[in-house]
């Protein structure tokens, strides 16, 4: 039945809304309703350039990727999961037999996919749908995609309770660190024109010790260096942001302080942990939420 | 009694062998009568600029830190040693109260000082003093303390039984790397002047995949660049090597590979295994003695 | 100024209150007003016994350590406090000598002391103790104590972010349950008379799943059995209660499901964190206070 | 064709010598003519008692799991090898789909299935045939899955350089200790009647210390007390051996020297490292085998 409106991106800014059919689940996979997605500056990237920096990704592509649904068709030997079942959708492709799928490490599998979510129906492996805790609703599930970003980047920096931790973000806009102020950030502090040397310091001065966990999420040279002069020795430096493929480093407090320079690689089997977080009503996604529009008006 | 001929750098260039006193050794400490003593690029560095770079260090400054030696006197209080015993000195000098300290870091203490073993007798710790098995002799003993760094950097990397590891060196001479061959290698690689993607191709079909841990000693933009690109995913790159102190990385890998890049401070805790590893006999340290010379003529 | 009033037990059930010098500090130490000071079990079972078991303790022995107060004087060398400074008191005693203090291990040095603290001044390393946040006061400081133990058990256990922990605690009345929920517990389960394999499956129906860390706080065959069972494959079953030396383990799971059994032992390097956690306010150690009373009446 | 002799067991001592078709490789999978297989104590307890401590084994069942072989035919889809190929054969079985397998630990997959290598044709996922290098011979080959078995024991017990190690075998013939020295053991113990204080005594006289790690064999009460009270604090202790299902433990030891026990089960993701041990000729498997007998005769 071609009643399946989906959002495809033919080249840059070549954008189309088309009726597709509605895909069969194989075996071990599932065909979802998809319910609530969210839209990712990758999203816009790949609308706009038809590509994305560091993957190779292959035209025609269905945006979205960050989705949750309704199981409304079983493909064979799929038993986890029932018709009705409400989920959220990892969106990675994986092939399941390279090093990285057996180590434990899909997210860094060769497969150059991932998404295809702005679209009425899509399947997926049985596995890659995750049932939702009864008090989980479609669009706190739909963010659980970013949230496993976040969890990874904890997990990989190896933070423990009590713990101090720096994030090093984009925004010089005080209405967005007075929302970071609301989702739990003891303190919050606006860069303005100070040099690396001075930032330390009222860094340090601020939090009350060089902190042990410092998460860089812009990936240009001033933040790099901040992190790295600012993270305690013995600390991880966690970059999570890529600005430029090559960046000066001061590599020195490496050696010196024993920093650990850590890169985190979107997420792999972190979706129990986002939706056990989601349950708990500890996290709150839904106050990210900007706007709300049907697919139709996706673009 | 002044019978203690040191050497004793003043300033840059700035050296004198003297005749001072032998000390006494404090509370758990005990005296030493140094029998051998390495000189490593670190004591030039201090005997040419009269400084050591990240680190601050006072005039006049006793040269030599690699040192053996026998106990000649017992500081109260001491009792895992006694006079006569043949013991490695290890030659940092640390506080026992910082953090760093305490937390099992003491290589990262903030006391800037160590060494000045260039000297007849000398006082330590009596826990810096570590006892020799009775089939290691004072010259491999001496040599502990740069075998030491060795173990420290293996630690840090995690290196497991059955990992590839890249070594990348310095040295352009092929007698060097026969002289690595020798002393266990698998592989050795004299670098022409590929680029950087075909050393990476040329160094995965010799080694037969890419690396798990690659171990960086030179500290330039080349090494530091050849060592990001041929890291194997969720692998370690170390860097032990520090040319200057700001250097391009192409931290992009970091993020998409999930490498670590790890940098690793002289030691801590490591005399027991460094003279294990001497005591087997599987480590040759002996070999890498190119000159002999006395106390009299170590300028 | 023999003004020092000291709960003093010298045997078995022999506790005295006496009047004590006030101790001078010595060289790094300093000397604390005590102003509060929690009571353990631990202290129970020296003032009932003379002695804990797995430690070997010199009588006279003085109660209490659980502390904090204010610095009345400074021995030579302290420049991290000064008087009048509020501090949270480490009670254990190190030697800063042995392998273990130096490997960041101080909770095992042999040194067998500790506390010491129901007195109205005593003298402790400058490092041991810990400076205030303004809003922490003297109640919840001398209860950073236990919640090192906390954050140790935490530490060593590996939790992540999003993990299910099930604690196994000999609480059997409903009132401790319910208080363990206000304290931030998702769930809670009062054991009756089911078997373990009942358990398991009651235990994981309400979990939702095998949990990633088992932490086991009573030290009983039954309770150690339902953690080895429950605990999921690859992961972490913490040892934390002591009930007899030796007890029958299902170590067939250990080895068929990869769980690790790690015990903890009191704490070492926690107080910066207990001490964050407590000025957050996100900890309330003064709900688990039953009891106010002046040390005279401490017996 | 119906040519394929091969090995099976029908219930306790039921074994035939049975003529198979060839099996057909599947998408992803290769056929293999196997060449060596090894014959462990596992193929004769299935042999006699038709069923596997802790695994669901369905008879009629193929014995026979140590195994390699030249591949003979490929499956759809498969590029990473080509007939003709030499290859060391993984014997286990996984669902690729399940949490385990997902987060690197399929050897713990529930898929309780494995070996069926004692035939002539057989049939694997080719990302389970790992290519030979070149100095490595089929019988060698063979062997690499029990080596996987210990390069596990050394990953999980974290062995690292300069650690001293214990392993307690259940050998009491000195011939097997003189192999074990022959094979890289420093030191070999045979054990007499001592007493579990006395054997902590004479063998930390003999390594010179409490070992970092040991590595328990056997699974019997001796040797699990024995370890626990040898292993240093902080250290790991090692289960590999599988008495019974439930054993006396001195769990004391764990919590109070923090000492972690960790099981291993199979392996998972080690043969390039086994076949790289293999090919340096720094691992001598051949040296194990004291029998060698066509595939006619394996009964």
């Amino acid at each position: 039945m071609a009643d399946n409106l989906t959002a495809v991106v033919y080249g840059p800014k070549d954008f189309r809304m088309e009726m597709w059919e509605r895909p069969e689940p194989g075996e071990k996979e599932v065909q979802i309703s998809v319910q609530n997605c969210g839209l990712c500056a990758t999203d816009i990237e790949v609308y706009r350039h038809a590509e994305i920096k560091g993957l190779d990704i292959e035209m025609p592509w269905i945006l979205g990727h960050e989705a949750s649904g309704i199981i409304t068709k079983l493909g064979k030997g799929v038993t986890s999961l029932k018709v009705g079942d409400r989920v959220a959708t990892e969106s990675l492709r994986i092939c399941r037999h390279c090093d990285l799928c057996k180590s434990g490490h899909y997210n860094m599998c060769n497969v150059k996919n991932f998404g295809k979510c702005f679209t009425r129906y899509m399947v997926l492996p049985a596995d890659f749908c995750h049932k939702l805790p009864d008090n989980v609703d479609f669009e706190s599930a739909a963010l659980a995609e970013p949230l496993c970003v976040a969890v990874r980047i904890c997990t990989r920096s190896g933070i423990k309770l009590g713990d101090h931790v720096l994030i090093l973000g984009s925004d010089l806009r005080p209405e967005r660190l007075e929302h970071a102020k609301r989702l739990g950030a003891d303190n919050t502090f606006l860069v303005k024109n100070q040099s690396i040397p001075e930032l330390v310091d009222e860094l340090v001065k601020l939090i009350g010790k060089k902190p042990d966990v410092v998460i860089e999420c812009v990936g240009i040279k001033a933040t790099v260096e901040l992190g790295m002069k600012i993270t305690k020795p013995t600390g991880c430096f966690l970059v999570a942001g890529v600005g430029t493929t090559s960046i000066e480093v001061p590599l020195f407090e490496t050696v010196l302080n024993e920093i650990d320079i850590r890169g985190t690689a979107a997420y792999a089997n972190h979706y129990p942990q986002a939706l056990s977080l989601l349950s708990t009503g500890r996290v709150n996604m839904k106050s990210m939420i900007t706007h709300r529009f049907p697919l139709e008006k996706v673009e």
